[in-house]
């Protein structure tokens, strides 16, 4: 029996390309003593993938030239050779891009009992995208009722959660997002009391209109130009997420921007990094959480669905062309 | 009988020079009721006052161009028409850059109680110094046992408590100042166990060696390149105290430098501004620690102590030309 995998080939400086990576077949060996097999029904391509892929330092150690590219996935247990899992089962953790996934328990990152809710959910606003939004939008925004949170890439995977979240925890929400259809988005899907497309005009001065008394918590997706003109506007006490970095195409050479310090001293602001995989242990209870929402009808989500293995080396790029519209997930098994 | 005050004639872009200031000399009316008239008898300098005087945001109103430069100060009570203070007790708070302040009791940060000790100390390490040092150092840096605490202007009023107050906490410390005179005023005066001249060549490999497991604590009193060198230096979860922007000489227009967002992303690092007169419910309490700590001989402090009200004006451009060594304070009543 034969399994297909998607490996890295070179190692990008920016953005990888479709070119960075490579489809390769190899055989099924018989499954290890105390591994699972499981088949990948949806694999997850996301922004961070840029991170465990370049050859700076980052939060993880980066995928191997050679090696099956790094990703959560989601599938069914077709073979077991540990007690504590079952043939069957669905499960979802760091399976790869890849049709068949040996693994060790130590990969899984939990068994998806939302059998209710669309399995590609565990991938998006069941699995990472959401987790990240809540984890990061409480314990490092700390929002409080009536603030005001400004959110980049707004109706994206992270940021379209973020933004429903911030509404539940009391707040005005505010999105960023490029080109009018995003904008829309925004307004009519996910709930933002105002939009804003970066690619517009005035930034700055569509910020501080839509946010009069400042900016309480920014949930930054992206640095660059957007941050740049919402540091600006920071409320006294500010809590700034930075989550991630979308919209730096390359760090080598180092980008530079306006500073920073005197924003945060002058507004006694916070700005704090923040990685979700430092906050495992509170995983089951936030996917809980997002469950209930998402079945109480409070937190919607947007997919964008590819289709096949041969849909993965230029997925990624896809991203960082801002094509997707909403959480994009590649799917194996119908 | 007369007063003289300094007065802001102009305002500066940059760095205030002796030209932007004017000794003024005038009559002392009668006393208001609930006032109370102070006979300064040390005047402080700080960094600070450029933010003060500065026409940009701040987090105090500016000083208006004619009015007595906002200042910290300590001195007697000489007439009193507020029944909570009499004649002869020492206090410190905002009297200006004058001779006689009649003040309400809003000005006065508090009595000085520490009268086995100099009545210098309340400006500098038993005054905004100390406790913003003390304060930034343990509410913001959260400093653990064994961490690693890097200073900048480590040598000066704020950096040399900081440095010190660090040591007291259980941490390595390492300093940052401006040439060999300061670098060994760090080790033998402040007791840091490495001193780092930023002027020498090789600064980011200088702090790599000195803080071989990273920068826990970063204590920022410069912004500018030593913050350059600093954050690829910073290890996982640090803290950085953002209480000053020293080496920045205008932010007019807004000076760039490189992105600290992936550092504070990848190291999940905290920036936060810092501004003690957030926290003047723990004033008093501070001041008691701090004089304890000094009377123990475990914290040491030095001064630069200019005569009289003429050497105001110039005393502030002074401090940025990194003439001072040690705290700057204005001698009145000898």
């Amino acid at each position: 029996m034969k399994n297909r995998q998607v490996v890295l080939v070179s190692r990008p400086s920016g953005v990888a390309q479709a070119e960075n990576f490579a489809l390769r077949e190899s055989e099924l060996g018989p499954l290890p003593d105390g591994q699972i097999r499981v088949r990948n029904a949806f694999l997850s391509v996301e922004p961070a993938m840029r991170g465990w892929i370049a050859d700076k330092g980052n939060y993880a150690a980066p995928v191997e030239i050679g090696a099956t590219m790094r990703a959560l996935a989601v599938g069914e247990i077709v073979e077991s050779r540990h007690a504590d899992y079952r043939v069957g089962e669905t499960v979802t953790g760091w399976f790869g891009w890849q049709e068949m996934a040996a693994i060790a328990p130590a990969a899984i990152v939990r068994r998806v009992r939302e059998t209710d809710l669309p399995l590609s959910l565990a991938l998006g606003v069941l699995g990472i995208n959401g987790v990240t939004a809540l984890i990061g939008l409480d314990l490092i925004g700390e929002p409080k009722s009536g603030d005001t949170v400004l959110v980049s890439t707004a109706a994206g995977a992270v940021g379209s959660a973020v933004g429903q979240i911030a509404r539940i925890r009391g707040c005005r929400t505010v999105g960023i997002a490029g080109g009018a259809g995003k904008v829309a988005t925004c307004l009519e899907a996910f709930g933002y009391d105002e939009a804003i497309d970066y690619r517009a005009e005035g930034l700055g001065e569509a910020i501080a209109a839509a946010c009069p008394k400042g900016v309480n918590v920014y949930f930054d997706n992206t640095s660059g130009v957007v941050s740049d003109a919402v540091y600006p506007r920071l409320a006294v006490g500010a809590r700034v997420v930075v989550c991630g970095t979308a919209s730096i195409s390359s760090w080598d050479p180092w980008p530079t921007g306006p500073r920073i310090e005197r924003y945060l001293l002058v507004k006694r602001a916070r700005a704090q990094g923040f990685v979700v995989m430092d906050y495992m242990d509170r995983w089951e209870a936030s996917v809980a959480t997002l469950a209930d929402w998402v079945r109480a009808g409070r937190l919607r989500y947007a997919e964008d669905v590819l289709e096949g293995l041969e849909a993965c080396p230029d997925a990624l790029a896809g991203l960082y062309r801002g094509e997707n519209k909403g959480k994009r997930v590649i799917r194996l098994v119908a």
